[in-house]
C-alpha cells in the first residue's frame, strides 16, 4: 500500500482550516480592493484585524495564515508601476505585530505568520516567536521561508541572494539555533515563580546555547522563559527538492501552492516519502492546498457573485505578480502569443511549462483568461454542497489534509464561507462543531504542546540538570 | 541669559508623564516581584499590559515608555545565577509585540519601544516601526539605543561588539537609512486609494532608495505606506560625550538616568548645546529622568509603605544589575570595603567614581544601603504634595521637562500614583486634564505629526514628484 493510497478512502475527519491572508491590500485574487464592499484597504488599522479574527473564530477556523513577503514585484514592465497603482503586497505591513491583538480577542484561533529567515538574526526571531508563543497562550505559527526575490536581497545590502541550494543550508543551520534556544536553554521546571523561596527561575536548570557552525556563531541564555508550544508550530511552503527535503526534515504543515490535483498528489507523495526518509511518520506533516471558494445559495446565484466580483478584479495585476514569481515579463507578450514557444533556452522555459502545465499551445491569452479573479489558485464557483464536493475531491484525489482559503472580497467572501459552507461540512463531518482544548500543535496533532520525536527540535530539549562543575562553567 | 536659565522660573506646564517598564520580571527596583500583591510575574499575558495601558490612560500618562537588554547580566559571581534567581531582565520578551493588544483598548496613550539598533536590519525595523505607527494610528515612539553588552554580541555571533565611538558611527548611518525609508520614498499624496480609478498609490510619487555608505547598503522602496507620523518619535538615552552628540542629532525626548539634580542641570546644559549646535533649538529635545515614588495619603503612611516594599526588595539583586552596568564584579567586595580605593588602574576607576558621585569613603555598604528598593532610581517618598514638589525641584533644578515613572509593586504603584499624584500635578497646573487630539508627536510638541526641519529627517522628505525620466530609471 503506497504512503498515499493509505490516505485515500479513510473515514471522514475533519479537514485543516486556514485563512489565508497578508498585512497588506492585494494578496492573491488581486484588484478586489476596487469593489464597493472590500475592506483590505483597511489592513494597517487594528479593528480590521480584530474583526477578521473574530469572525474566523465564528467559523471555527483552526488558524488565520498571513503570507509575507520581503522586497517588490518589479518584473512586468521592469517596473513596479502595476505593484503600486493595483497594491500587489506592496505596501506590505509586518505580520507579525498584528497577532497579539488579534489573540486578544479570540481563544481558539491559531495564526500561522510567514518570516522569512534569510534576513533575521536566530537569536532576535527565537525571542519574537517565544514572546507570540506566550502573549498567544500557545497559539503561534511560523512559516519558514527563505524568500526569492533578488529585490528583497538588495535592500538588505548583498548584490544578490544566495544560491538556492545554500539559502537551504543555511535555513536548515538557522532552524537548529533556534531549536536550541526554544528547546534546549530552559529545561523544563526551570521556572518555579516561588516567592517565599525567592527563586524565579533555579539557575541549575537553565544553561546557555553555544553554537558555532558554517552560518551562525551563537552563545547565550535563550531571552525568553519557555512558552506553552516552545517551538512554534512550524509551516513551510517549498515544494523544489531541496525544499521539499527541508520541509521533509522540519515541517509540521506544508502549505502547496500547486493548482493541478494530479500535480498534488505526486508532490504530497514526494514529500511523504521524504518525510520518513527523514525519519519521521507520514502522518507527522500535514499538506494544505490554497483554494478560492466563491459561494451562494445556489450555483445560480454564486456564478453571478463571481462575474460581479471579476468586473472588480485585475488580471493584468494577476499577471505582474505572476511575473515576479516566474521570473518572466510577460509584457513582452501578445494575447496570442503562444508562451511555449518563446524564449526557449533563456532560462524562463521552466516557468513557462509550469504555468502552461503541458498544454502546448498555451498562450498569454489563456493564462490571463486563467486570472480573471486576479489570481491563480484553484477557483470554485458554486453551492455549499459544490464547493465541498470540490473540497472533498481535493482531499480524496491529492491526498491534502486541509486548506488555505484565499480571500476575495474581504470580509464577505469569509463570512459566506462561514455561513454556507462552514455548516456543509459540519454536516458531513469534515469540520469540527467545536475547537478543542489546548495549544495549536495539540489542536492540530492531539499530542501535545510540544514537537516530539523524532523531530530534530525534540532531541533539543535537556532532561538533565547541569553538574555543579558545568553550571559554574556556564 | 544661557541656554538653562531660560528655562527656570517659567510659568507652570505640563510635564511629560510616561509609565516606565520593561516586558520582563525584573526592571529597576528589583525583587518586589515576590511582594503578594505584584503581578509582575504575569508580564507575558495580555491581560497584564491591556490592563496596565488602561490604567495609564486613566491617569493621563502620556507614554507607556518600554526598555529592553538583550543579553544577560552575569558580571556579579561571573554568572547568572542572582540574575535568574531574582529574574532580572531575563527572561526579557520582545517589547514591541505588546504594543498592537495596547493600542486595542486605548485611545491616546502613546508608546515608547526599545529597540538596540546594533543587530537589525534597517530596511527590516523601519517596516516594523511603520507598521507600529500605522496601528497605533500615530503614538509610536523609537528608544534608539546601541546596546553595551559583550554578552549581546556574542548572542550574534561576534566576539566582542563594535567600540564604543564605532557603534554610534553605524548608527548614525542606520539613522540616515530608515530617515530615508521612512521620509523618501512615499511622497505625500502618493496614496490615493481611488477604487473609481483603480489606483492605489501613484507610481510616480514612489521611488527606491538608494543608499551607498560605510555599513549599509540599501536599495529598494520602503515596504509600508507613509504612517501617521512617517519617522517614529525618536527617544534617546545615551549621555556619554558621542551619545550626547547623537542625541542632540536625533533625538526628540532625551531619558537620562542620573541620580543627581546637580549632575542633571549640567548634562542637559551639555545637550542642549549640543542640540543648538546640531542646527536645532533647544526646545526641540524634551529631557525626561527617572522617578520612583512611593505615595500615601500622608507621609507617615508613604514611609511604611516604602518599609513594607524594602521587605520584598532585593539589594543584591540590584547590585547585580548595577555591576553588569558599571563592569563590576561586586561580589569580590565586602560591606565596608571603600570602593575608591580599590582595583584604582584596572578600568573599574570611573563606573566608581560615578557610583561614589564624589563621596571619597563610599563603600559597598553604602551602595546596598542605596539599593534599599532594589534599585538606584532616586526614590521619593511621601505624601502627594511631597511628590509634586520633589518633581517640581527636578524641574526646577536640573531644567528637565519630565518623568519615567518607574514601577515599584506592580499595578499599584501606578493606581496609587494616579490615583494621589495626578490630581496633585494637576492642581498645580502640571500635568493635562485632557489628552489633546493627534499623533504622540503633535500630543508632545504641537506642531504636527511629522519631524520639522532642521531635523535630518525632515530633510530626507521629497517634495517633487519624480521626472519622467527619473521614473523610468526607479
Amino acid at each position: 500500500m503506497s504512503l498515499h493510497a493509505q490516505r485515500r478512502g479513510a473515514p471522514s475527519q475533519p479537514l485543516i482550516l486556514n485563512a489565508f491572508s497578508m498585512n497588506s491590500v492585494g494578496h492573491i485574487n488581486h484588484g478586489l480592493w476596487t469593489h464597493p464592499r472590500d475592506t483590505s484597504a483597511q489592513y494597517n488599522t487594528l479593528a480590521y484585524w480584530q474583526d477578521l479574527a473574530r469572525e474566523l473564530e465564528r467559523g471555527l477556523f483552526d488558524g488565520l495564515f498571513l503570507a509575507d513577503i520581503v522586497g517588490v514585484y518589479d518584473t512586468y514592465q521592469q517596473s513596479a508601476e502595476v505593484t503600486l497603482r493595483e497594491s500587489i503586497q506592496l505596501p506590505i505591513n509586518d505580520p507579525t505585530l498584528v497577532v497579539p491583538a488579534m489573540a486578544a480577542v479570540t481563544q481558539h484561533l491559531g495564526f500561522g505568520v510567514t518570516v522569512n529567515l534569510s534576513y533575521e538574526q536566530p537569536y532576535l526571531l527565537a525571542r519574537r516567536f517565544s514572546t507570540l508563543d506566550h502573549l498567544t497562550q500557545g497559539r503561534i505559527g511560523w512559516n519558514v521561508v527563505t524568500g526569492y526575490l533578488d529585490s528583497a536581497a538588495r535592500a538588505m545590502g548583498q548584490v544578490q541572494q544566495l544560491a538556492h541550494d545554500a539559502r537551504y543550508d543555511r535555513a536548515d543551520e538557522f532552524m537548529e539555533v533556534v531549536y536550541k534556544l526554544w528547546e534546549g536553554s530552559w529545561q523544563e521546571g526551570a521556572v518555579v515563580r516561588d516567592r517565599q523561596a525567592r527563586v524565579f527561575a533555579r539557575p541549575d536548570l537553565v544553561r546557555p546555547v553555544r553554537h558555532h557552525g558554517q552560518y551562525f556563531q551563537v552563545e547565550g541564555y535563550h531571552l525568553s522563559e519557555p512558552s506553552v508550544q516552545r517551538t512554534p508550530i512550524l509551516f513551510q511552503a517549498g515544494s523544489s527538492g531541496r525544499g521539499l527535503r527541508f520541509a521533509a526534515r522540519h515541517a509540521e504543515c506544508v502549505f502547496m501552492s500547486v493548482q493541478d490535483k494530479a500535480a498534488t498528489a505526486a508532490l504530497v507523495r514526494e514529500l511523504r516519502q521524504e518525510v520518513v526518509r527523514a525519519g519521521r511518520r507520514p502522518e507527522d506533516v500535514k499538506v494544505l492546498v490554497g483554494l478560492t471558494p466563491v459561494v451562494a445559495a445556489t450555483e445560480r446565484q454564486a456564478q453571478e457573485k463571481y462575474q460581479e466580483y471579476c468586473r472588480y478584479a485585475s488580471a493584468e495585476a494577476g499577471l505582474a505578480h505572476i511575473a515576479a514569481t516566474a521570473g518572466v515579463d510577460f509584457a513582452q507578450f501578445q494575447r496570442d502569443t503562444p508562451l511555449l514557444a518563446q524564449h526557449k533556452s533563456n532560462g524562463i522555459e521552466n516557468s513557462i511549462k509550469r504555468l502552461a502545465n503541458g498544454r502546448e499551445n498555451y498562450t498569454l491569452g489563456d493564462l490571463l483568461d486563467e486570472l480573471a479573479l486576479g489570481g491563480r489558485y484553484e477557483t470554485v464557483v458554486g453551492s455549499p454542497a459544490q464547493i465541498v464536493d470540490a473540497m472533498q475531491s481535493w482531499v480524496d484525489e491529492a491526498g491534502v489534509d486541509g486548506f488555505n482559503i484565499a480571500r476575495t472580497v474581504v470580509p464577505e467572501s469569509y463570512t459566506d464561507f462561514i455561513d454556507l459552507v462552514v455548516p456543509e461540512l459540519q454536516n458531513r463531518g469534515l469540520h469540527k462543531t467545536a475547537y478543542a482544548q489546548g495549544s495549536l500543535r495539540h489542536k492540530l496533532f492531539g499530542q501535545g504542546d510540544y514537537l516530539q520525536r523524532p523531530h530534530v527540535a525534540a532531541r533539543c530539549r535537556c532532561s538533565q540538570p547541569l553538574s555543579a562543575e558545568a553550571a559554574a562553567a556556564a
